[in-house]
C-alpha cells in the first residue's frame, strides 16, 4: 500500500478518540503509558528466553517462579509473595520417537511425536504394534473389536469451518483428554492423537490427557499434522502398518509449586479483591510466550500502568501468576480454597489464557443485571480494538472463584486464528509474539480493571 | 489453556450463525468454500515463491502478470485479458551498502539500508559526507543552514500511541515521500530516512519517493530502526559524523506493464461492473506477500468462491490485478481512464491493500445514504470477526473510478499491528502470512460482493 492513500483517513481514526469522558481520557492514559513505555514484551523476552518452558515440578518451574516474584515487585506491588501448593510432576523423561513401516515397502517413515502430559512412557525399547486408524469416536465403537492388541491413532481432525478456533478445540480436545482411556478400554497398547491445530507445519502438539482408572494407563502421543496425512495415506493403503513408538513420560511423586502473588492494597475498600491472573507453568517443549506467559505479563502490566500514571485503586488488586494450569489446575484451587479459609472478599477475577495476540473482546461469567452494566462501558473499548462482549467466559484458574463465591468474572479474548498453530507445541515462542498485539491486550485489561475498580459490578 | 474451559463456552459461539436469513446462510456458505476448500494460500504461494518481488517494469512483473492470467482463469473467470499501460520502470541497480564512522573512533559501522523507490543512486564509488540529525520538518527549517553538502538523517519516529498503525504511517510516510527534496532544497547531498515501522528488527523498509523538480535529485534510502538508533546515538555524542552511501538505483525508460483482468459476466445487468482488486507490483527486496500479493489472492478467491457455490452475479464482477500501485499508480489510472474511453459503468469498487491480516472491517467512500444502507448490513459480518464499517476509504488504485464516475468505493481494512512490520521490507514473505487469516479476508469480501451484487447501492 502506498502513502497517499491514508491521508485522507487521517480524520477518520482521529473521531474514534475524540470522545472527552473522563474514562475515555483515563484509559487513553493507559493506552500511552503502555505503548509507549510497556514492559510487557521485555517481560516476556525474559520468561521465556531465560527461564523457558516450566512444567510444573520442573526446575524451570521454580526460576519461573522466582521471575515472576521479581517483575511483580519491579512493577510496584506493595507486597508479593508465594502461595505454596502441592502439584503434579510429570516428566517427559526424554526425546520421544517414533516411526512407522507399512508391510508394502518395509521403510521405516519417521513421524514427529510429542507424548502427552501425565502419559506413561513405553519403557526405553519402546513399543511396536499394529496400528488402526479411528476418525471418531462412533468408529472407535464400531470397530471395537479390532481394537486390541494395537495402537489406535485417532485422526479427529481440527474443524475448519469454525471462525473461532476455540470452538475447533473445544470440538476436538476429548480425543486427547479421554482418546486413550477409551482405546485402552478395548485393549489398546498405545495411543496417537492428530494435533489439535490448523497449522501448516508438522510440529505436534502435546497438552494434557487423563487416564479413567478404570483401563489400563496406555502410552499416548500427539503426532504433527503433515505426518498424520502420512500415516493415514499408508493406512488406507496398507492395513497392516506397524508403528514403532518410544516415550519416556512418567508421574513423579506431587512437589511443592507456588501461586506467584502480587498486591497492590485498595485505598477504600482494601478488603475487596479484585484478582487478574494468566498461569506460570507452560509445556516444557517451547517457551509458552503465548500460553500464558502473555497473560502473566499482561497482567503484570496491568498493576504497572496503572501505578505508573499515578491510578488509586479504591479496591485491592492482585496480580496472580497461577501454578499448574496445564496439568492439574492445583494453583487455581489452591488460591480459592485459601480465599475461602480466611474469609476473603473476591469482587471480580479477570484472566487471560488465549495468547498474546489483538484483543477482540472479553467473555463474561456474571449476572444478567451486571452484564447489562458492563455493556454500557463497550464504547470505551471500541477505540482500542474490542467489539465483543459476550456472555460466558473467565479462565481455568479464576474458575473456582465463581464456584466458590459467586465471584463475577472476565476472560480477554484476543484474535484466535494463530492460537492453535503454535499452542502446546514447539513453537510458541517469544518469536511469535508481536509487540504491540501485546500490548494492546494489556491495555484493554487494565481499562476492564479501571472501570470495574471505580464502578463496582 | 487447558481443554476443560472451553466446553462451556460452546453454546455461546454457536448462537453466533445461528441468524437464519437467507444471506447468513449464503455467507455461510461461502465461509465454508473458502475454508475448506480455499485456494488463496497455495495461490500466494505460488506467487511469492515462484515469482517473487515484483516492482513494475521488472522481468518478475512479467513473470506476476503470466501468474495472474492462469490463477484467474483457473479460478473460473469467463475471459481475462491483460490491459496494457505504461509503467516506470526504477531499479535498485545492486546491493545497498552504507556505514558511518564518528571522529572520535574512526569504526565503520555498517547500517543496514534499502534506496528508496525512484530514488538516484549516489554512482558505483557512493557518496561519503558528514551527517546531520534531523528529527522533523520544523528542525529541518530551523537548521536549513546547516544541511548544505550534508546527508540529512531524518529520525523522525513511527508514532506509537496511534493504535491504527495506518494513522502512523499518515503521519510519518511524508519524510519518506518529499523530505529527500527538501533536504536537496537546502543543499543536502543524500538522504537517510528512519523506517517508518513499529518492527524490533532492524530490516530497512523502502518505499515510494518523489523528487520536487526544482530542486537537485539526492540519493535516498531508508535505514533500519536498530541502526537508525545507533546512528541518532552516535551524531548525540558527536557531531562529526560522517555517513557513506552506495546505492545505484536509477529510472529507465518506461516500459509496457499489464493490468490483469479477469471478468465474469452479470446473468441480469452484464453492462454493470463491480471491480474487486489488490495490486499485483511489490517492492523488490521481499515477496510482496502481505503487500499485496494478498490482495490478488483475496481477490481471486472472492470470483472462485462465488463461482463454485454456484451464485450467479446480477452484474458483472470483475477482479483486477493492478499494475504498479507502488510507485505510479499507472495501473489504476490506466483502468478507470479506458472505462470512460468505452463508457463503462462502475457501480462498486473493492479493493485489498491493507494485508492478509484477520479482517477487522472495511472503510467506504460512498454517499451518506449508501453508508446507511450498508450499516445494515453489519451484523451479517460480526460471525466472521467484522465489526467496523467506517466512512472514508477504498484504495489507491479503485480511487480513479471514483474521481471520475462516483463509484461508491469499499476498502478491505485488516488488524493493522503487524502490517508495518513488515511493509515494503524483505521481511514481507509467504511466511509471514497466516492461512486462516488471509481466508477470512476472502470471506468478508467475497460476503459484501454477494451483498452489493444483490441489494445494489
Amino acid at each position: 500500500m502506498s502513502h497517499k492513500m491514508f491521508t485522507g483517513l487521517l480524520f477518520l481514526f482521529a473521531t474514534s478518540v475524540r470522545a472527552q469522558s473522563d474514562d475515555s481520557l483515563m484509559i487513553r492514559k493507559l493506552a500511552d503509558e503502555i505503548l509507549v513505555n510497556g514492559k510487557a514484551y521485555e517481560n516476556l523476552r525474559t520468561l521465556t528466553k531465560q527461564v523457558g518452558g516450566r512444567i510444573a515440578g520442573s526446575p524451570q518451574m521454580v526460576k519461573a517462579e522466582k521471575w515472576g516474584e521479581r517483575a511483580l515487585k519491579t512493577a510496584g506491588a506493595d507486597n508479593v509473595w508465594m502461595q505454596e501448593c502441592m502439584v503434579p510432576h510429570w516428566i517427559r523423561g526424554g526425546q520421544d520417537e517414533a516411526y512407522f513401516t507399512a508391510t508394502h515397502n518395509r521403510k521405516h517413515q519417521k513421524i514427529d511425536i510429542l507424548a502427552l502430559g501425565n502419559s506413561v512412557g513405553t519403557g526405553a525399547n519402546g513399543l511396536k504394534a499394529p496400528v488402526i486408524l479411528i476418525n471418531n469416536f462412533s468408529e472407535l465403537e464400531m470397530r471395537k473389536n479390532e481394537v486390541k492388541g494395537k495402537i489406535v491413532f485417532y485422526n479427529y481432525k481440527f474443524n475448519e469451518r469454525f471462525i473461532n478456533t476455540f470452538q475447533s478445540y473445544g470440538d476436538a480436545g476429548v480425543y486427547r483428554g479421554s482418546g486413550p482411556s477409551w482405546a485402552a478400554k478395548y485393549g489398546a497398547v498405545g495411543a496417537l492423537v492428530r494435533s489439535m491445530s490448523h497449522a501448516t507445519d508438522n510440529s505436534p502438539h502435546t497438552g494434557a490427557m487423563n487416564y479413567n482408572d478404570s483401563f489400563p494407563k496406555i502410552p499416548a502421543a500427539a503426532i504433527g499434522l503433515i505426518d498424520a496425512d502420512l500415516l493415514e495415506a499408508s493406512l488406507l493403503k496398507d492395513d497392516n502398518t506397524v508403528v514403532f513408538l518410544r516415550t519416556l513420560g512418567r508421574m513423579m511423586p506431587d512437589t511443592i509449586g507456588h501461586n506467584v502473588i502480587g498486591e497492590w492494597k485498595g485505598s477504600e475498600f482494601p478488603d475487596r479483591i479484585i484478582t487478574i491472573g494468566g498461569h506460570l507453568d507452560s509445556w516444557d517443549p517451547a517457551e509458552g510466550a503465548h500460553d500464558d506467559g502473555a497473560g502473566c505479563v499482561h497482567s503484570i502490566e496491568v498493576l504497572r500502568a496503572l501505578k505508573a500514571i499515578g491510578y488509586k485503586p479504591k479496591n485491592t488488586i492482585r496480580v496472580v501468576l497461577f501454578a499448574n494450569e496445564e496439568n492439574g489446575l492445583r494453583g487455581g484451587n489452591k488460591y480459592a480454597l485459601e480465599a475461602r479459609e480466611k474469609g476473603e472478599q473476591h469482587i471480580f477475577g479477570l484472566e487471560s489464557d488465549a495468547g498474546g495476540f489483538t484483543p477482540r473482546g472479553f467473555g463474561f461469567t456474571v449476572t444478567a443485571a451486571q452484564m447489562a452494566k458492563i455493556k454500557n462501558w463497550l464504547p470505551l473499548f471500541n477505540p482500542y480494538g474490542v467489539f465483543e462482549f459476550t456472555e460466558g467466559g473467565g479462565g481455568a484458574d479464576i474458575g473456582p472463584l465463581n464456584k466458590l463465591f459467586k465471584t463475577p468474572l472476565a476472560g480477554l479474548q484476543p484474535d484466535s486464528q494463530r492460537y492453535f498453530d503454535i499452542h502446546h507445541a514447539r513453537t510458541d515462542t517469544f518469536e511469535a509474539v508481536n509487540k504491540r498485539e501485546l500490548q494492546l491486550g494489556a491495555i484493554n485489561m487494565a481499562a476492564l480493571i479501571y472501570l470495574v475498580d471505580k464502578y463496582g459490578l
